[in-house]
């Protein structure tokens, strides 16, 4: 029984790199369509959730987080 | 001379839909790959940009917004 | 095989009430301890994942978003 | 006269670890009921609140923040 | 013995106007140079808040949170 | 054709310091009506944006990350 969050972003990726630093570390994921997504998480997420390259992953934003742009 | 921020996250994508309440407003963009990105902004900045179905646009998103799920 | 996140906030709760505007939702949820956490989310999620009251849910905080205050 | 802050969420705890990075600092505080919640503030924040294990401390969250899950 | 929080952007300024929604509500604040700040807070908070023009309030923003552009 | 951006707060300042770890970067940045606003933002961008000190710069905030305070 999977649960479903209400975070409207969720997007399919596959991780591309991963840096750690002591308190943060730095993943980037590269969607199906070749964009690279960029998540700052903490060491300790990355750790805990074993990442490494070629994981399959999930990007999750909450709606409240994303901006848009528009050329005048 | 554009001016170049440092939110690593920024995608093209073209307005799907647009909600609007009193305060907020939640608009809908499609990405290429056919992905949806739902961001929930100000009712002002959906009319300050003249955001409209169709229009060509950036999603922005910081990385320190962007979380990462994994199947266990 | 359910997924894990990054975020390192996930508390265990009880939806107590919830309110709907035309574009966000706010969904009061009350913790094991009595303390209640406020979440703002877009009203679509409210309706996608059917909340109501009594709903058992998890409130879920990236680590970023979380500041600390102290008496001086 | 103290103020007070439009973050809705506002829960009593005490630290339980510090971690120092050279920009960023991870503070674990835990609460009456228990539960541990992450906070990554600067590391100029650690240290000019002069946090150290043992503090009683407040965490602060602002409602658009949170999210909910649910399971299916 | 007043509380000092992490959140490391802490300005005075002066409500100019509020515009309230069914949840969310949006406040306008004057800066001493001139310069505005809008919040989207949820309705509830400022009704809490009791917030109403020519306040004097602080606004307070996590340096998580703050993006810097620069034009290349 | 310059691009516009949905984030209510734009404020133009100048680059005070910057500070970098391995995976973030804490840049302040002054106003001119000489408080200072912190950013945490990821080494990468700060290296990415060639930020140094003296840069003018712009500081971008979304408003639903903007809290208001006011004294009880």
């Amino acid at each position: 029984m999977p649960m479903q969050f209400s975070a409207r972003n969720q997007l399919q990726g596959t991780v591309k790199s991963i840096k750690l630093g002591s308190v943060m570390g730095e993943v980037v994921v590269t969607l199906p369509g070749g964009q690279e997504i960029v998540s700052a998480i903490t060491r300790t997420s990355v750790e805990t959730l074993k990442l490494k390259e070629g994981d399959s992953v999930v990007v999750m934003i909450k709606s409240t987080e994303v901006m848009v742009g528009k050329n005048e």
